[in-house]
């Protein structure tokens, strides 16, 4: 049997090129070795979103349809809708009783998200973002969790949760371990190191040809380079560190052209764009196809949040049978 | 139709005369007006109590057919187990974006709950204590929930959490309203004003006759009074406050009698023993029948559940369709 790795998105807004070589290249190449979950994490939305649910209910879908993009297979992959699971929200509550309110304030992914968002006053719901977290995990017993390092504190919560419920009422959950991506952060086309939609410096897996061409053309170069007779510095270049995730062969190329003035900023901006557009091409041939078939894509997420469903059942009645609280 | 009542117990321990005095006497009187749903509260009695699911096991039955015992008519009320009823949790988690931890900290009722319990490092749960009875009284579409003085922080903190959210998703939820009891609180057999098993100061439902008597022997009288030749005083008598409680037609008299040394504090416990058991003896008649059948107890709890559960799946298709998490 395979081992189940759980991952997925907060369904607030659609994913870009950040999301793709920070996670969804690694799901693809999971997908045939472990049995993948995928959720799309709308409660987690609500925590910093619960004001906008018309953003919400339109992310479940473009989620969905951003991750069978990329090449995720709907034979292989079970999607989740977090909402529509009330295992999650049980656990959740279960839990809540083993976590200290301090030990959350000191969490320091909850701190600098925290801050990230202006939030002097976090509501509660925000607070508990990695006991629910725990809940996404423990609720389809899942063995493997991809995360990048900021998300260890989280997964180190968890499984103290699962420890602490284990040591309390018997053996119950499997102790999750995280699958730790070495994938360094992508950062925006301006230099920002947070990639976002009010930041206008992202490319997203939606994105027409045009558009990503465009883009490109705004990237933050070397700006001590006035002109293609100056030698560059590619090391603080964003178009550079594009070629280096997406254009892996020409890299080392396109390094030595640029210290050495042989290749202008306009011309490597345009090698870019080509090669993410090659990339993108059968990308946006998929999601023609599901956003044509909708309806098929809702069966996609309502059957595997059934799929889902059964093994939440399942789980909780053995949860609920360790706590004694089944009469 | 018959609006809805909302009370129900923590399923920590057995019920005394205080929660008769408080609480269980006013069930009775309002069961033929109202559809009255009687909460076994074992999510709640987790948050103080999740090291002992020996004791919220045992509760369940314990706490039901003290309620039984009373008079309560299971052809009228609805007996619903917290932790069987999904809704309850999923609405937990709703309402958990809307309230911010700080007035959470600043709930007063929270605040001096955590210290009886000596808490001075909260868990998650307990501090979410308000959220998870507002889920309490809206899954069900409570109209009113009887409550005394101490828990109108938590009903205006229901009242908040309902507003926002009808403010935020439109008009789906019922604003609830307290039912405020009158009825001073009973102090314990020793003075204290906290009764419970621990402080061994507390008559219980199911004390048998004998042990009434010779709990109400060792009452706490006018600690002044060295002879029955000298003059009592009733207002500093433990044994007095349950005359008041329990035997109102000779309350009058009694009083005068101890001011006047015409009775003794042994004649005088005596009488309220008498009065005691003679209210206990049909409370005993019924628990002796539901002690001797406990699959009928069982039925009326999974049954009352289960109806609870049809209600609570109404509730939440109409909250999830309010918040667009239907896909």
């Amino acid at each position: 049997m395979k081992k189940r790795i759980l991952t997925g998105d907060r369904t607030t807004g659609k994913l870009h090129l950040g999301h793709f070589v920070g996670s969804l290249q690694n799901r693809v190449k999971l997908q045939d070795e472990y049995d993948t979950f995928i959720l799309l994490a709308d409660i987690q939305a609500l925590t910093t979103h619960f004001n906008n649910p018309e953003l919400i209910n339109s992310s479940i879908y473009n989620i969905a349809i951003d991750n069978l993009s990329v090449g995720l297979d709907p034979n292989k992959i079970t999607f989740v809708q977090q909402s529509q699971v009330p295992a999650i929200a049980e656990l959740t509550v279960f839990y809540s009783m083993l976590v200290s309110v301090n030990s959350l304030r000191h969490n320091p992914t909850i701190k600098s998200e925290a801050m990230q968002y202006g939030y002097d006053d976090l509501t509660y719901g925000f607070l508990g973002y990695p006991i629910s977290q725990t809940a996404d995990i423990t609720f389809c017993n899942a063995d493997l969790v991809p995360v990048g390092d900021d998300q260890l504190p989280h997964m180190e919560q968890a499984r103290k949760i699962v420890r602490r419920f284990n040591d309390l009422y018997g053996e119950t959950l499997k102790v999750p371990k995280e699958l730790l991506s070495a994938t360094p952060r992508l950062p925006g086309l301006d230099g920002n190191s947070k990639m976002g939609k009010s930041l206008g410096n992202a490319i997203y897996l939606s994105d027409d040809a045009e558009t990503v061409t465009a883009k490109v053309k705004s990237a933050l170069t070397d700006m001590n380079r006035i002109s293609v007779a100056n030698r560059g510095n590619p090391d603080i270049c964003m178009v550079n560190k594009y070629h280096k995730a997406f254009n892996v062969d020409e890299y080392e190329n396109i390094c030595d052209m640029c210290r050495n003035a042989k290749i202008g900023c306009v011309a490597c901006k345009k090698t870019l764009s080509i090669r993410l557009n090659q990339m993108l091409d059968p990308f946006r041939e998929r999601r023609r196809y599901f956003e044509n078939h909708q309806g098929e894509v809702r069966d996609l997420i309502v059957c595997g949040t059934s799929r889902a469903n059964e093994i939440g059942a399942e789980t909780m009645s053995n949860v609920k049978k360790a706590m004694k609280i089944i009469i």
